[in-house]
């Protein structure tokens, strides 16, 4: 390590978690402790940041402040969805250079893993001394390489918690609104939407069907599904993930997306309203359609205490890897196979999680309805933190 | 009173809010104790658990039982949208005649007013000895004659803490999508939309506007209040009652609803959805839209004390009120106008309440936008429970 390089940077990149500002105040007070005689800078905006050189200094930041910036949905710094090009590199650097950073933490998402090797490469072949490590964040689920990741637990804890509600107002509200569909965030994995089903203690508890990329739609199949529910319980209630697949593509009114973004990512009209529709034509009843959007991944009370803890250790395990020179790496959660649940952190290089997707295994879902095992409910319960209301009505 | 007629019935009606199972309890609580020696049925479904006879014994509910249903969302007993006819009240004093009812309770809103007062004149015509009494609940706060209605709070608090963390997220991901509107309940008031503003504390917090049903929204003065925001916060997020209206009617692709329930009220396609539409493609940028449903009225998590308190002692007070013999009214809250803020409960004859809207007057909104002003943050802020976070970021 070049003595020159010594300061630290920081930054978050794709979409949000309720979690995320608890990792950086975890890898920044680490990291003064670490590396007592460094600058900690936040990189505004993720890589924009680092390629306009766009930071905060952070090093003076009050403990009042951190207090507050732990418990703000969002990411504090600003982030990014801009997928990085060789072109951005030399700029890049310049601003590595500039802030004598030796080592950089990325908190983020599969795209981020990208973006690490991405960075770490460069700066082996321009000899530039700079530590790259990647901190694990997405409410999706979708890193390999871990158990689960940091911010999952909280907005799979709101998911379970709404699920549970709209199906005692459809319950509640019997013939005037009786079926309820629910659009969960989730693009390329059902964990979310699977943990819709946390909830359900019998087969009259919502959801009764859920919805996941993993599996295309077949839509006669989900009219079945739900107009046996809506017979047998008076309600019915599904959750399905964005970009939910039919036979032909995304399910909806049009097959092209309704947007791309940098990394080709389709965004598309939703899939839920036109089930929802489509219910509603078959059965000629009211359905709802119900779409949280980023009020799933921001409602600061509804966290899951496990999860806060965990995007702390990951901040922690982040600084320590730092500390021993590790580099182009992704900090991991490993969790003990004995009960009761707990959970450790790893390491992995991150050229195993870059451009790769854990879908929900088969053995968590149950054929037709996606409905979650006992082994899905085994494996995520503990993620969600403190358990789940037992509601009793007449 | 006919001492034959000594038992009570309670009913609940409308639509749903995480607080209404809390006055269901304290009513039967407090008529156990005020009218020891009568039994209590709990009506299914409302009015049409009176008609059909749909009703469960209230009496030896265990207490554990009761202690669930006060957090379990939804109405524990079931409601109904029912609109109560001539034709039905043989029916449904049938019911009455056969369980000894002598005491009713409604918990509802506006139509629950109607309801009440038709049960009360029919039961007067054909001599039936019966005291009704209606217990306000809506998340609406659309109700007259009471400063604010139980079941508002609870909601209110779930929408300004939304609305921070979507404007959070917004402005965490710039660019990859810089805009936010949310839909919001509120039929023909814009109580819940308003309380989207209780977590500003400057001009660059989120909302930045507000389309309430008192106000048509112009689409271009619409328009230019989300690009000057965009343009100078960055971000903008806007609030949206459910049926707002433009110049013509209810904003949207058709002038008609999908649906009108049996009260007459339409269901139209999202007002909000369009307007999203409308920005994006005058901004050429992603605009998202939420709509958070139901799940803004049974987010068990997140209920106001206040609102919990008083969804309490409205119930207590209705048991009371039985007991002295009053009938045909409604309770209402009553604020203390010194501070610090504090309620007390009275009664107002329910002809004064049936078909009637309580609408966010004009001292509480900025003309232009609607945002709340501070006259409407010293009305609402107290019914939202504890104070809401205070974000930092850099």
């Amino acid at each position: 390590m070049n003595s020159q390089h010594q300061n630290i940077a920081v930054l978050q990149s794709g979409g949000c978690t309720p979690v995320i500002n608890e990792s950086l105040w975890a890898v920044v007070s680490a990291s003064r402790t670490n590396f007592p005689t460094s600058d900690v800078y936040g990189v505004l905006r993720g890589v924009e940041g680092l390629i306009s050189g766009n930071v905060s200094r952070l090093t003076n930041v009050s403990e009042e402040s951190w207090q507050r910036v732990r418990h703000t949905p969002g990411s504090a710094l600003g982030s990014t969805r801009k997928k990085l090009s060789d072109a951005d590199m030399d700029q890049l650097f310049a601003t590595i250079e500039m802030l004598k950073v030796g080592y950089l933490f990325l908190i983020g998402g599969n795209d981020t893993a990208d973006t690490t090797e991405k960075i770490s490469r460069a700066g082996k072949i321009s000899g530039i001394p700079l530590n790259v490590i990647h901190i694990p964040k997405t409410i999706d689920n979708d890193l390999v390489e871990t158990d689960h990741s940091p911010g999952y637990g909280s907005a799979a804890r709101f998911i379970a918690l709404a699920t549970m509600g709209s199906g005692q107002d459809a319950l509640s509200m019997g013939n005037a609104s009786p079926i309820t569909v629910i659009e969960v965030m989730g693009r390329d994995a059902g964990w979310l939407a699977m943990a819709s089903g946390l909830g359900k203690r019998s087969d009259q508890d919502p959801p009764h069907f859920i919805g996941i990329p993993e599996v295309p739609i077949d839509q006669a199949s989900f009219i079945d599904v739900m107009s046996y529910a809506y017979r047998q319980f008076g309600y019915a209630v599904a959750v399905i993930s964005e970009n939910c697949r039919g036979p032909k593509g995304v399910l909806g009114p049009n097959v092209e997306p309704l947007l791309v973004d940098e990394f080709g990512h389709g965004y598309y009209e939703s899939p839920a309203k036109y089930l929802s529709k489509l219910l509603s034509e078959s059965l000629n009843i009211r359905v709802r359609y119900e779409y949280p959007g980023t009020i799933q991944r921001t409602f600061i009370e509804n966290i899951s205490t496990t999860d806060r803890n965990e995007a702390q250790m990951v901040g922690i395990s982040a600084s320590k890897a730092a500390l021993e020179g590790r580099t182009d790496c992704m900090v991991t959660l490993l969790r003990d196979p004995e009960a009761p649940y707990r959970c450790k952190t790893g390491l992995v290089s991150v050229d195993l999680v870059a451009n790769r997707v854990a879908t929900v295994p088969v053995q968590y879902r149950i054929p037709d309805t996606n409905l979650p095992t006992k082994s899905f409910n085994k494996y995520a319960a503990p993620l969600i933190g403190d358990s789940l209301p037992d509601f009793f009505r007449f």
